[in-house]
């Protein structure tokens, strides 16, 4: 017998609470995300590399950020056994197919921005 | 003289930390906007109404959603002046060239919760 939840799942509905797509658009919406695909999208790099250009990423955040992505599957972590150790951190196949719809939100954003900025000044000073 | 953050933020940068194109990305890949946004798409709808259809979302998160989605622009709030008064929500039309990004997002989580779900259940079981 298939349960409510457990069909849900199956059918994926991020309108259904129980549905685990839910956590799924966290994770993609999420601006670190957003963020690291983007730097990963011109190829590998190490963690170093993607701290300097995502200004203002804390090691934390970029370590729980990166940890996510690669349970996900969407990061692959490649550890290269040279002294010291190099560690690389690039996208799966999976991960590549993400790189359009998330593009497409960081585009939208900087093509808003005007507006969207224009809207809460004019939303903050309204009596 | 036009400051870096201020530069920053007229070019439309989210790399840069000063930049607000990263406080719109935090709006729009929310798990909340998303579905909010999906459910206006089909026209405009009463707050219950969206609460019913948004399974599992508190008053105060929808509250909140929509009142950032109205400050941003994005959503019209209309008061119509029955008794007791009736209020509709509705995208505007920069809420409407949202649609299709957030969708690309929702279709994203859809297609790839499988393969999402399977490398997670691998992951936590490695050693």
């Amino acid at each position: 017998m298939v349960t409510t939840s457990s069909a849900a799942a199956l059918r994926g509905d991020p309108y259904d609470a129980n549905c685990a797509t839910r956590r799924i658009l966290d994770r993609i919406g999420d601006r670190w995300t957003v963020l690291v695909v983007g730097v990963l999208g011109d190829g590998e790099a190490r963690f170093s590399e993607i701290r300097r250009r995502v200004d203002g990423v804390s090691q934390k955040m970029l370590t729980q950020t990166l940890r996510g992505l690669e349970r996900d599957g969407l990061v692959r972590r490649t550890v290269h056994p040279t002294v010291p150790v190099r560690v690389e951190y690039a996208l799966t196949e999976a991960g590549r197919t993400l790189l359009e719809p998330l593009r497409a939100l960081q585009k939208w954003s900087i093509e808003h921005l005007g507006d969207v900025s224009a809207s809460q000044n004019a939303y903050d000073h309204a009596e």
